[in-house]
């Protein structure tokens, strides 16, 4: 038996931990049996001293364990998944997983629902009328095995460790360590039961790790993680300094998906999606190279399989296929206002955070988990980082249906915008890839 | 109003706190508005981050003004008072307040009972048959105003949030942290009234602070705070490499006092007791320099009128002044057993806070507050580093009762030796003075 005191004691002098004491304390505290006031201060330790990649895959598994694990068994050849560490307007996951599909990927996905100023699938999925989020695990299966993708609500209690622990870190400052959140998503993405993952970490002011030296870090341990824990494991790490796309809502973020998917959307957005869909196909086995798994993402845009694969999708999950044809039948808000510029010049900056917020503001994201959100309401921005932009040209189109919150958005917007005098270089959109062979620039 | 999340993260990140935050934290904790979850995470920032002079200081006066203070003002002159950090074999109280009484200083000392391997002047005076340790407010007010001198136990609620933060760092890993060790002393002291304070920061093996970097930075703390708070500081610095002196026990520690105020105890306590007084008497402004201090300090040994002082005030708390002159009426263990060394050679280390544990498991000292102690027992040191030792000649004498727990005690004992071939000098006694005024190594 370990004394609780010394656990602490030991990590904050700076000393790696054995799989024991970290089982000790994770399980103790879980159980209730080690006070929330030692483990809070274990925490600030951890924030303090860091982990080793051991320590951390240690915690991860561990965490992992606390839980229900998915079983994919029943789903034939190797499962892919892909996640991103968050962002603003960030629709990849309705472009890239039917690209994937359609290219010979296999995609058993379970997803959320957005928080704060970041959006989740799982609301934008809802926007599609008739759209069902939750299947019953045989039919989840079915469909996978049929038709190689299937999007749903994630319902198993998986991590509950976690959840546990990040409810104290969240109340102590103890969020931002690099271990603490590698082992916070990863046990989740263990727990879901894919054989590889693909892992977008995204860096700049609209990213939750804004430099990219925590970025990388991050996405190292990550890879680490998931190898030793016998995944197939890639990272990019790119940019979220400006948001991802134009649309930032839930309609109008599918809208920009089927455009995408169509090879009209934003080529940030188009090649973010074919750059994580390659690196899926790869580790999946499906592609011979990165040369022809690029060349498979390519092709299902062109020749218009991944768009017939997100049909086949709707269609099996009890939606209107009819919707992705004619984006008319998706929920719409009452107006489109623009959202003029205040003066001539080149858009210098864009806080990604800020406009989050302000399209939450409008009603497309939530605060709290019960929070309802309007499916409608969106912003679609005209001008990004690079642009130029003369006084009274509309910066965004607002997506809007109440007065008041458009007044509350339209006030963040426009402080989130810098508007300079001299021409700016749209910013650097890939940093660098990261898997078990190391870091490669890109 | 602060946020607490906002207060740990500024200490996380290495900001100064201001007084208002400093007070929000401790009083919001204190007042049970703050769960222990964000208090502990606070005190592992702080652990990390160290606190500055003023923030240290604003944390005492918070901890002082949590709970009673000793209101001494009925009591004529300038009161001054000694602080340990804690150490082995520590007689001074007993040697050096009746010396400075007897030179013209005015001490009215309320102190503790012995914890772990550290002993406590109160159970010392109570070995003294007869001896109060209690008296009543007026009683120990007409007693300093007569003769000079009172030691008193402590009953008042001094700096109760102290002892809640101190109960929360104890089981947090959260004790070595200087400003806040500096903090729970000084809020101790300063609630306790007296206008000068002289503390004996103890450095060494024996110590709390093992290293004199440590115990020099938690010396200029503590008299930063108590100059901050108007008190007249000195604080010295002194080893612990070894027990202070021979006897480490309650009545055999009394005996020594007695021995010492006669001018026959051993040579480093009478040193120290001589130094540190000269130092009350110098800030009291009852010697006119310091080379007066020590002459009166001195004096007061060769004259017998510390001595005779010590017999006052037993007289006057209800002892037997008797048991001075002859300490055949002080408690006495059953036996006295010689502690063989095992080989030939020079005492190279002794191991302080072994020794202390040895005198414990003899019965000297007590685990928990409720442990009751044996006053008669304890040991008798022969032989101390640099000192000559033939195999089978006595290391030590051991006062005992229980042939169980002398077993445990002498296995600790040996263990705390350490005796080699070559010929050692004793260790380096004193090493700084630090006030106001900086740092004076001696």
């Amino acid at each position: 038996m370990f004394s609780v005191y010394e656990v602490i004691k030991k990590k904050r002098d700076g000393n790696a931990l054995s799989k024991e004491e970290i089982d000790f304390m994770v399980m103790g505290f879980v159980k209730g049996e080690i006070p929330d006031y030692q483990m809070a201060a274990f925490l600030m330790a951890v924030f303090f001293k860091g982990m080793t990649a051991e320590e951390a895959v240690n915690l991860t598994q561990c965490m992992v364990d606390s839980g229900e694990k998915v079983d994919l068994s029943a789903i034939k050849g190797f499962k892919v998944d892909k996640h991103s560490t968050g962002g603003v307007g960030d629709t990849t996951s309705l472009v890239l997983n039917p690209l994937v599909a359609a290219s010979g990927g296999i995609v058993a996905k379970m997803t959320g629902r957005g928080l704060g100023h970041t959006g989740g699938t799982v609301d934008k999925l809802e926007s599609i009328p008739g759209f069902q989020v939750e299947l019953p695990k045989e039919k989840f299966v079915e469909n996978v095995n049929k038709i190689h993708i299937a999007l749903i609500s994630q319902t198993a209690d998986l991590a509950p460790a976690d959840k546990k622990i990040y409810a104290l870190r969240d109340a102590t400052a103890t969020v931002d360590s690099i271990p603490l959140i590698a082992g916070s998503i990863m046990s989740k993405k263990l727990a879901a039961g894919a054989d590889g993952i693909v892992l977008d970490v995204k860096t700049g002011s609209g990213a939750f790790m804004e430099k990219y030296e925590d970025a990388l870090a991050l996405a190292k341990t990550m890879v680490d993680i998931g190898e030793l824990a016998g995944r197939k494991m890639v990272s990019l790490i790119t940019s979220m300094e400006e948001p991802l796309g134009f649309a930032i809502g839930n309609a109008i973020e599918v809208k920009e998906a089927i455009q995408t998917l169509k090879g009209n959307g934003p080529k940030d957005l188009e090649e973010l999606c074919v750059n994580l869909g390659a690196n899926m196909l790869f580790i999946s086995g499906v592609a011979s190279s990165m040369e022809d798994a690029f060349k498979k993402m390519r092709n299902a845009i062109t020749d218009g399989s991944g768009l017939k694969k997100l049909k086949e999708m709707v269609e099996a999950q009890g939606g209107n296929p009819e919707a992705i044809d004619n984006t008319d039948l998706l929920p719409k808000a009452k107006e489109e206002i623009p959202v003029e510029s205040p003066s001539d010049g080149f858009v210098r900056r864009i806080d990604a955070l800020e406009v989050g917020l302000a399209a939450k503001a409008l009603g497309a994201g939530r605060e709290k988990k019960e929070d309802k959100i309007d499916l409608g309401v969106g912003i679609y921005l005209k001008k990004k980082i690079g642009d130029e932009v003369k006084k009274g040209e509309p910066l965004a189109i607002f997506h809007t249906s109440d007065e008041k919150k458009f007044a509350e958005a339209k006030r963040r917007f426009l402080a989130s915008y810098e508007i300079g005098t001299e021409r700016v270089d749209p910013p650097k959109f890939f940093y660098a890839k990261v898997d078990k062979n190391g870091v490669t620039e890109m």
